[in-house]
């Protein structure tokens, strides 16, 4: 059995810390996990892509380590100390991952059934997170993400899916043009959902194959990519808000597409 | 004419800056809007329950001074030092509003038509206002707080509204019990939204007249309240998705009402 890791200040607690940012995370091709949900869901549908589990020893960490321990996935005791080092959360964690991109091809991440959901410019971590999210528990086929929004193995990110990151096909790395021609070439209709829009999402047909355009935080979609769509929907504001955030409106859009497609039993 | 407030040290200043404090705002009876969109709205929509506005002349603040001024209302030219002593939000602030309660009786917020949200024990201030905005947005009576919940007189709350917090009657300060038995002499029916729930939102009747009962972002509703209500109702997860955060849920939710009770043109 290998000892406990103790030494906060070791290569090997410094190589994992680095991942916190971009240019580490490229150069490894390696980003974290964080905490016991991630853990737990990156373990369970996506174990093949782990390259070592960090932990300490405890309740919280106990189930985890046997999970990865059934998947054949490295693991490793450290202090509290360690683990701290290791870690971006605010709150103490009690186990971390270390793993490879989840991003898949175009045509993977295509070959589902389903709508679709594309997010270009988002740059908040957390509605990019919240909206992946979103898209798992509306039951999307796949996220597609333009590589002018934020890097999705951003710990907080990673954090804000809550596991989602690896429940459903995600594909990042494209450009907006290339995911449009792809989404084309699937028989997929282009809805930009965006507040300008004239036509309501509830006078939208959404039993067509569909995928759902997203935008910017701020400052919604760019003209020109929601000129490149079919169709401009807005989501009714019935009351005296000038808007909804951004994973409201897409929350709201996915789930109409799930009403709309979903057979109920 | 008065004379620019230059003194960031000044009592003047002292006092609105203690406004972030709730003991603070309890004594004086005031609450703080801050920045341009929420100081429009208050003067759009509440008017007489503005006491001042202090702001930095500039384009961002001239709109606002000028509509103030239509409103009779008192306003103040500050230098930025003063107007970023009184504001809590990171971004300086180029106008902040001192302004008093919103908050109306359960009657009056029972009043109107439409379907009615109550929140529960909603502890996390960004959670509170984003209800509130999304409550506003679909279409909602009006917003019941339990006394239990959040203050959303709360700087962050108030941020997070974008404003709807004086678009739609708020009532706060009762009891959970007290707003239940409130909403049953209007003839509502209390649909718990929870995790738990049996029955599905796209099963649930939502032409009959309701009250969305929403509870804490992390634990949901305590048993008591959900037992409490007459139907428990759950948003499907078609994915993998262990569930939706409380605004996400709370939306979907609120926009089926919609949905079910708006005439569409």
């Amino acid at each position: 059995m290998e000892p406990v890791l103790s030494n906060p200040t070791s290569d090997r607690v410094k190589k994992v810390r680095a991942l916190h940012r971009r240019s580490s995370r490229e150069r490894a091709g390696q980003f974290l996990a964080e905490g016991p949900q991630s853990v737990r869901e990156v373990l369970r549908f996506a174990p093949g892509t782990v390259d070592a589990v960090y932990y300490v020893r405890g309740e919280r960490s106990a189930e985890l380590v046997e999970l990865a321990a059934q998947r054949g996935v490295t693991t490793r005791e450290c202090t509290p100390e360690v683990l701290a080092q290791m870690c971006e959360a605010q709150h103490p964690q009690p186990v971390v991952a270390v793993v490879r991109p989840v991003s898949v091809s175009l045509d993977e991440a295509l070959a589902g059934d389903g709508y679709v959901v594309v997010l270009t410019n988002v740059r908040d971590p957390g509605n990019a997170g919240t909206v992946i999210r979103g898209a798992d528990a509306a039951g999307a086929r796949c996220v597609l993400i333009s590589d002018s929004s934020v890097d999705i193995e951003n710990p907080k990110v990673v954090r804000s899916t809550v596991g989602s990151l690896w429940h459903l096909p995600i594909h990042t790395g494209s450009s907006i043009e290339e995911i449009f021609a792809a989404c084309r070439d699937a028989g997929l209709l282009l809805l930009a959902a965006d507040g300008v829009g004239e036509q309501l999402l509830p006078d939208t047909d959404l039993t067509r194959p569909h995928a759902w355009v997203m935008g910017n935080e701020a400052w919604g979609l760019e003209p020109e990519v929601r000129d490149a769509c079919d169709e401009v929907v807005r989501v009714p504001i019935y009351g005296h808000a000038e808007s909804l955030n951004l994973a409201m409106a897409a929350t709201v859009c996915m789930y109409a597409s799930a009403a709309a497609t979903q057979t109920t039993d």
